[in-house]
This record gives structure tokens, sequence and C-alpha cells, in this order.
């Protein structure tokens, strides 16, 4: 379809929603892409630019002018403005910067880019629609209106003092229904919740989904309104979070798709890889120190990948728990009470597994004592290993360290040795030797 | 605080959110709970319930009448009404329904009760603001006043024809800014999305996501307008997924919370383990079947953890990669084309690994054949372990089954297995025994 035929691409374009004509794009060479982000105005390629992959989105805006940037990013809310101009290469950003007409949107964009990326203040957008404690209704649907024409949706409208401090909000019920010589300052309701430009994004998922609040209205440290938070950018971050937490309990190292490049995967994957080879060698060399007692109990030997999976999987099962219930915030215990408990449940689940284990054994060799060695050290082994699986989240919680990193090969790998050294060390003592 | 001095709680309760309510209820006993949940009246009861734990819910539920909870019911959303309705025990359902007082109410939840619980349908509510073509601005504004006290967010205004199909939407701009005398007909979009009332969650979910709507109608068989599903639903599903997966992936059968009971933590803990104790078993067995070089080979034995290691690891990355490929549905591959990459991928990674393994393997033991075999066979569990975590969830979505079941201990324990066969027959073939 490519062969250069404007009008019949524009108008073939028209009719598609432009997260459709994004799809197309991601799949089109670099060229292609260019020239049809360069062919459609700015006001829909904005929006088409917001929904493609980070990567060609980064790789079309390396063929684009700072001109032809700056107006796009003029098309956009500011949020998304802020977040595309800080993906790019750090010497172009002030060119960029540079080249927006509307100063008061470039005034907006370098305000969000000076706050964290994980803050309030930089998810939330610049766009609400504000009203003064002291205009009438009539007044207020007026300024409103104008207002309103920036902002994509409306959610709330918030009122301010005269040093713009937010003070309630608006419920457009009420608004509709008063007369129009009323004072905002009668009608308004003065109970809103809201967030400090600085409070973490994941507080200020956690208060949206408490409250079911579609948007949350943003002040600075002196209570001014400077922006607000939607539920989509909370719905994005959740999403992310989720991804990256089971990526790490799945061992990937860093953000990867199933379409990526063979070298993304491999940078994605090796390092955990190597981490696990480094545990198989510390429990090679373990097992090696035990030699002397390999021709008697051979079939000690026989259990160590079984001991090895156990300890791995009672490990994960008891972090992920912990990694879910610190990102929803809800573990009330106390830590000795939650240990206490991962113990007792740990016993449980040993006990029952040691019981099946201990009976399988006794009728494949028939050597009661051996297969008596093995059970109890299972059970051992799977109670240290739910500690360790508890434990090691909360205390890199505690530094401040993401406890998602504790899940998958890291906690797996750590418990292999541990798990293959107590066996060892627990069958010995059982068999008297 | 719960000595029976009513007035006092209740002027005590008005001030707090709903939401914090909620936890407080959720931290007291059954009785006191009953007791406050009683005292309050219904109408900021039927907030607090919806937001407690689903647990404490239901007993609370267990202590009221079929009248109080008809009362509860009919203060909540039709969707919210229906959720908690499906969690009473059977018998009880019809007793309560019958209790509603007001019969469209009764028959809204009837309705929603009859979809299945994933899709459309019961995500959906039924509170939305409905409008005609043929009506006026003037009498549609009248009509929406009224609609609105029922429908806690507007979102969106939805025009019908007169058999209530679903025509397109009304955007609350071009009604504020219209002439009162103008017919619906001559302003309203008639581009619409929708979904019927059986397309999947995950379906709604993705739509939703991609064309960024914070509601969407939904329409019957003969596209009738009959609901809609709002953005905090699909945000408590997104998350309820992303949860689900986690949890599959580190090995838990059901949906388990830190601070749930210890036999439900073993009820959902102890499945994965039992097979992961037989995959250890069935990995014994293999090695004891290999006794016969265990003499002169005695290094080969050392490296079965290593080897179930790097085979479950493997495995777990490549399978989680195409689940979350499926969850978000962007995997665009052909299945060979797919299963080609991951074999150049493991090959990649396996030949790097190996290498560092030969030379270990070689500094610490000076057997440089042994030494060689072992890496070689690395190699290959590598592969296999990758095509076989990459076919298993593509294979069990084909077949309708959630492929996430595939992550996690299922696929590190068949690797497990499968690594440690592989490896003891390569090792023989290179060492020529």
């Amino acid at each position: 379809i490519n062969l250069q035929n404007d009008r019949e691409l524009t108008t073939l374009f028209e009719e598609y929603h432009f997260a459709d004509i994004a799809e197309i794009i991601d799949d089109l060479t670099l060229d292609q892409a260019t020239y049809l982000i360069k062919l459609l105005d700015s006001q829909r390629t904005s929006d088409i630019l917001m929904e493609l992959e980070e990567e060609v989105r980064e790789r079309i805006l390396d063929n684009l002018s700072a001109k032809e940037i700056a107006e796009e990013v003029e098309e956009m809310d500011s949020d998304d403005a802020a977040d595309v101009i800080s993906e790019l290469p750090s010497n172009r950003v002030e060119n960029v910067i540079s080249q927006i007409e509307d100063e008061d949107r470039a005034k907006d964009i370098v305000e969000l880019l000076s706050y964290e990326e994980n803050s309030a203040g930089g998810l939330m957008a610049k766009e609400l629609v504000r009203v003064r404690e002291t205009w009438t209704v009539a007044g207020c649907v007026r300024k409103m209106r104008s207002q309103a024409k920036n902002v994509t949706r409306v959610h709330s409208v918030y009122v301010v003092d005269k040093h713009d401090k937010l003070i309630g909000r608006l419920s457009l019920k009420d608004l509709l229904t008063s007369d129009t010589a009323t004072k905002i300052s009668e009608i308004y309701i003065p109970k809103v919740d809201f967030v400090n430009v600085h409070t973490e994004a994941e507080e200020v998922a956690r208060i949206m989904q408490k409250y079911d609040l579609e948007a949350i209205p943003v002040v600075d440290d002196l209570n001014r309104l400077v922006g607000r938070v939607t539920i989509d950018d909370i719905l994005d971050f959740i999403r992310d979070e989720a991804e990256k937490d089971y990526q790490m309990a799945a061992g990937l190292s860093q953000d990867v798709e199933a379409d990526d490049s063979i070298l993304r995967h491999t940078r994605a994957r090796l390092p955990w890889l190597v981490l696990g080879l480094l545990g198989g060698l510390g429990a090679a060399m373990i097992m090696g120190s035990f030699e002397d007692i390999l021709e008697n109990y051979t079939i000690l030997f026989f259990f160590t990948p079984l001991i090895a999976a156990m300890a791995g999987n009672v490990g994960v099962q008891s972090s992920a728990i912990i990694v879910q219930g610190l990102a929803n915030d809800d573990l009330k215990e106390s830590l000795v009470n939650r240990l206490l408990k991962e113990m007792l449940l740990a016993l449980l689940n040993g006990v029952i597994l040691a019981i099946l284990l201990l009976g399988f054994t006794y009728m494949w060799k028939g050597d009661f004592l051996t297969a008596l060695a093995i059970s109890l050290s299972l059970i051992i082994v799977i109670v240290v290993a739910g500690l360790v699986g508890t434990f090691v989240p909360l205390f890199l919680h505690k530094r401040d360290i993401d406890p998602a990193i504790a899940t998958g090969p890291f906690i797996t790998t750590s418990n292999d040795i541990f798990g293959i050294l107590i066996y060892f060390y627990i069958a010995k003592m059982v068999l008297g030797i």
C-alpha cells in the first residue's frame, strides 16, 4: 500500500481508530512508519505515537526534527508529553522544549520532568478543571467550558482559594441543579482526597483503589493544586508492577517481551542462569566434600535433586506470599508471629511429605534407617527454606530494596545450596556417621 | 470502644470514610462486626460491606436475616449487589431476592446472576444514563437528572433508538453547548465501542485498555443496550488475573493471602510440593538406574542438582514469556518461528554457560573428557528445556486451558526429570560407555 499515494492513504487512515493505526505502524519498517507519521496531521499522530511500543516510538522520533517533535508534543496531554520527552536522548531534550511554541505548555513539561518518575508528580497531568471559591455558578460554567477544552475527561472539578490552595471539590450534579447566582463557596464539598507531588506512585495507587477514585488531585508542599492523577495512569502503573514482579519470579532480569530480539532475551535471561550455574557448582562441591560416605550411602546422593527442588519450591512459595502481601499492603502480623506461623506451616507440610518419602524410599531400597534419615532431613530443609523465604523479602523491604528480587532464581539458588548442605549434615547425624 | 454506646459510636463513625471503617471491621470479632453493621444505616453499610474482605463479609452475612441482606443489597450498585448475592449459600439466594422491595432491582439482579462470572455480562452494572435519539436537549437534561441519581459516575451518555438498540454516544460538552431545542439525533456521535454480554472479560479488558476507555456499553444479542462495564471493575479483574498468574508461577494452587489460616496455606501449597516430591523421586530412580557408572564417573552424579536447576530455570523463563505474551495478546510470530528462535536463544545461553562450566569442572577435577561430557549435556538440556517451556503453554492455550498453570512447579518438575535423563544419556554417549 505504501506506494506514496498520499491522498488515498490519508483517507484510508481517517477511518481507523488511532490505537489500530498504532498496531499497523508497529509492524511497518522504520522508513514506512516515519513516512506515515509525517503524512498524517499532528493531532492524530500525537495519539498514535502514545500507543506505539516504546522501541518503535524511540526510533521514529530519532528520525524527526526537534521542530516536528515539538509539534507532536503540543498536541499531547502534558503527562504524555513529558513521558515522550524524557525518553529522548538528553542532548535533544532542551532543543525540543525550546521549539514548543506555547510557553505555558513548555513550562508545564519542564515542571513535570523535574519530578521523580515513580511519584505522584511523575504520574500526574497538568490538565484539570479548577474553579475559585469566590466565583458564582454562572461564571464557573463559563470558565469551565474554556478549561474543559484542554481536558480529555473532566472527572472532577477542584475548588481552590485565592492562593490556589486546594480546598475541596465540586459535584457536577450540584452545579447543574444550583441557581446560577449561587457562590461556589456555598455548594462545594470541602472533603477531598489528595496526594502530595512527592507521594510514591505505589501509595497513590493504594489510595485510589481503596477509595475507588477515578482521579485524585495533586498538591505541592504549599498545598497548591498542581495537577491530577487519573485512573488510567494508575492502571498502567499497576500492570507494569505486576509484570515486573512476575518476570522477577520467573528469573528475567529486565523487561522483555516475546517478540524482542534474541540479544535482548539473552541479556534478560543469562544473569539468573549464571547465578543458577554458580549455585549448582556450589551444590556439586558440597556433594564432593561428602564423597567419603558415597560408597556406603550411595542412595543419599540420589536424593539431592529432590532436596534441592523441595527447598527451592518451598522458598519460592513463602517469598511469593510475602511479596504479594507487601505489594497489597496487607501484612498485619508481627515478624515473630509470621515466622512462627511459617515454621508451623512448613512443619506440617514437611511431615506430610516426609511420610510419603519415607514410605517410598523404604519400599524402594528396604533400608529403614537411611529412609528415615532422608525423610527427617527433608523436614528440616523445608522448615529452613520456608523461614528463609519469609525472612529475605521482609528484610529487603526494610532496606528499601524491591522484595520481588528475592523470589525466583535468587531464593531457589540459595535454598538449593543450603538445602543440600543441611541435608547431608542431618542425614549423617541420624545415621551416626 | 464496643461497650454498646450506640449514639457515640454512630457519631464517631460518621466521620470516617467507608473504606476506613471496612478496615476496622476486618480486624473486629464477628459479633462486634455484626453489631456494628446492624447499628449503622444501610446506605453506609452497603458501601462498607463491599470493601470488606470476602471471608469477613461472608461470615457477617451469615449472621444477618434475608430481610436485612435485601435492604443492604438495595443500596448497592447492581453489579455489586449481584456479586454479594452470588456469594451467598444457594438456599438463601432466592429468599433474599424475594425480600427485595424494588421489583426492577430484583429483576436486574436476577439478570446479572444469569451471566457467566468472567464475561462482560458478569462484570457489568445496570446503572447507566441512556437517552433516546428522538428527545430534545432540554428533555434529555431533565431525564438525565433523574437517571443520574442512581448512577455513581456518569462517564458517558449512551444513545438508543426506539427499540433500545445502542446507536451512539453523547458528549457532555456537546450537550452543554447545544441549543435546548436541538434533537439528540443531530448531535450524537454514532461511533461507539461496545461489547456483547457474552464477550470474555479478558477481551473486554483488552479493548478498554487499547482504546483508553473508562466505561464501555454492553449490548445483548439483539444489540439492545443492557449495561456498562466501568474501568474500576476492569482494574480489579486485571489485578486478580495478574495475582493468579503470579501465584501459579510461585506454585500456589489457590488464591491465598499472607494472613490466611495455616490450613488454607497448606491446601494451597501442598499439591505442588507433592508434585515436586514425585519429580524428585523420579530423578532419584533415574540416577539409581545409572548406578553402574557411579564408581568410575562419580562426578557426573555431583552435577545432577545443577542440571535439574538449569533445566527448571530455563523452562520457567521461556514459559513465563509465553504466558505473558498470551495475556497481553502480543504474540505475532508463528509457532515454528517461535520455537526456532527459542532454540537459537537456548543454544546461545547454553554455549556460554557450558564454557563456564567446562572451565570450572576442568580446574576442579582435571578430567577434560568428563568436563566436556557434562558441558555438552548441559547445552542439550537447556535447548530441550527451552523448547518444552515454549511449547507447553502454547499447547495448553490452544486447548483452552489456562497456560499459567504451565509455569512454576509443573514445568520445573517435568524439566528436572527430562533434564537428568537427557544428561546421563548424552554424558554416556560422549564418554563412550
